[in-house]
């Protein structure tokens, strides 16, 4: 990948993608040609809404769900907030319970934190050392008044693969009994385009993905809401998105969106087995070359373009810097976290010792990495760690 | 102006505009080359916190005001929100009162009806034949626990201009003899781009514009908020844009939202005479060939790029739909209030009798139009005005 024209070996694909040429394609032609709005009667407003619906239907069926349960909104935080302020906003009262885990991205955690802050009650749920929620555990925090579990698909530091599926079974069961229904929400941000989502098979009310994770736009997300669910407005304004998401549609971006999405759909068997290689790759060759390692990405349950690692006696931090210097872009944890200095919550719920944490690096591939590269982090990253752990002052 | 091979007179400017070529530059350099997530810590995330603190400056010279007072969001709904909900929610107590006016754009009045809903009061304000909101009115309704005003900057169905530096002037000599300050949020989305907008003039706390009125893309807006006002989050999750604005920025839309507003800016002069041209010269044409008409747009205090008329005993909808037969495209009044069959709150709150209300046409411009286009609207109009009165039922 050729930036400013020098080389970088980009691995912070979790953080962000670039757009794919087919996308800005699309993006171009939503900007400049189709640009009426949506909501316009003449001509270029009703092609612009064709095409919108159009893209609502698409993105319907790769998520095997039905048009009118697909709605567009801004950014992946937005959309997560949209869920979880929305369905929650949705029952009058404030005195209702939500569970969530303590692993789950910023936009969950601290949407959560308000509901807090203005009456709700909130669990967050452990997680064991691989970075998985149980779904026993799940249940047992079950209250009378709650109305709310949001679990992220995939955890954006580590990699760990939710028991999504497991969980909306046991929901449903308890569902059956009970006058107050506890919706479910997934973010699933960090698989969209890796994973196959399949909302039927999933079981879940809500899923929230965000196109710039798999080479589409910054800044425009879809929310899968389950037919019957009710989402409150957190924006209010005109009709657009059943005012779930008022103000004129980002028509060109949600066309990039379904661009993207459509082509990592369609060749997500393929990149499966590629990213699945390449991690392995960089795995065995840490492994093999680096002492006091330890490899915080689960062996399975877990996506196959996240890999994180905890080298001891040295900070992430200054490891991230030195490869930047070798034109590799890696990062310590999340993008949204970032510049806080602190140990990340993911590898702190994961029982990881503080020393591992800080030490802690996440390699992110997406299918535009080649296994040359790999070899190049791995002929430069072991000197890197050692020339680091020499200015490391205790390592008793 | 060709789309999908046909020509069309686009008349619709105050819906949404097409993104220019300069612009879309802009936008794939930042979608496909610098595309790191500002808040990762490696090179190319660094290159793009730079652009963006550079595009945050861009803006803020061409507002004058400092760069740490602009912020950017998604759509200019949202941008009202976050300048509407933040304010009101950074006191904490919900038994305040607010002041705005009957001619607002839904996003300012939907905002308002919801703190209604939550325990605000709101006080909508009168505005003359003009569309032209009165300071003295503005005055006698404040309250002791008055804590806002949201007038906007011009008005988006009729393009008359409101008194805001007078209007702040006043609001200045109350907030000094004030325990509880008075804030001030003007909605300038609809004047970005057409007239010069300088916040220390306008004497207001709050500003926000959006891109797409101007040639940029939809789904960016910027929000001027002045040093020292504090405004609460709506919306939870990273620490971007001072918390205000959570989640990945949305690099390459900022970037053509700074382009655009440049390009606008360095020509307003040029324009402004341009558009003040077609503008009169498409009123008298009308008012020289088509009897039973009334100009919406006041002569004085309106923007240039904006001609409501109302054409008695016609429906507004059937000469829209009549002129985009004949590839003219305009719209009733606002695109977000649109498809809702009713008479415009605007035209209403102007005193606007509801049979000429019914019957209008917003026609708006910008320096893309011809004087060439203006000559085929008068040539068509007059004829279709005649055709749609015959089927008028009752015209006594």
């Amino acid at each position: 990948m050729k930036i400013n024209k020098r080389e970088i070996v980009y691995l912070d694909n979790s953080a962000t993608t670039f757009v794919r040429p087919e996308v800005i394609k699309e993006i171009i032609k939503y900007s400049c040609h189709i640009y009426g709005n949506p909501s316009s009667i003449h001509n270029i407003g009703r092609q612009a809404k064709i095409a919108l619906e159009n893209f609502r239907v698409k993105i319907s069926k790769l998520l095997n769900s039905n048009s009118e349960e697909i709605f567009f909104a801004g950014s992946g935080t937005e959309a997560d907030n949209i869920a979880i302020l929305g369905i929650s906003s949705a029952y009058k009262s404030n005195n209702k319970h939500i569970i969530t885990s303590k692993i789950e991205h910023p936009a969950v955690l601290n949407s959560c934190k308000y509901l807090e802050k203005i009456g709700y009650t909130v669990t967050y749920l452990n997680v064991n050392k691989y970075g998985i929620v149980s779904s026993e555990d799940l249940v047992k925090n079950i209250k009378d008044n709650t109305i709310l579990v949001t679990i992220m698909h995939t955890n954006n530091e580590v990699g760990s693969i939710q028991p999504i599926s497991e969980i909306s079974t046991k929901l449903k069961k308890i569902n059956k009994n009970r006058k107050i229904k506890i919706y479910f929400h997934t973010d699933a941000i960090q698989s969209a385009g890796k994973l196959k989502l399949d909302v039927k098979k999933l079981g879940i009310d809500i899923l929230t993905i965000s196109a710039h994770k798999f080479h589409g736009p910054k800044g425009v997300s879809a929310i899968y809401v389950k037919k019957g669910t009710s989402i409150s407005p957190i924006l209010y304004g005109g009709s657009q998105e059943n005012k779930i998401h008022p103000g004129t549609e980002n028509l060109a971006y949600i066309a990039g969106l379904s661009k993207a999405f459509k082509y990592s759909n369609n060749n997500l068997e393929k990149y499966h087995d590629y990213l699945f290689y390449l991690k392995n790759k960089l795995k065995y060759g840490i492994l093999n070359s680096i002492p006091d390692v330890n490899i915080n990405t689960p062996d399975t349950n877990s996506i196959n373009n996240i890999l994180n690692v905890s080298f001891k006696y040295l900070e992430g931090e200054s490891l991230l810097l030195m490869l930047d210097m070798n034109d590799i872009a890696v990062s310590t944890g999340s993008a949204c976290a970032s510049g806080l200095n602190s140990t990340s919550h993911v590898l702190s719920a994961m029982g990881i010792n503080p020393i591992l944490s800080r030490g802690s690096i996440r390699f992110s591939f997406d299918y535009y990495n080649t296994e040359s590269e790999i070899d190049y982090v791995l002929k430069i990253l072991p000197g890197l760690v050692k020339n680091l752990r020499l200015m490391y002052p205790n390592k008793s």
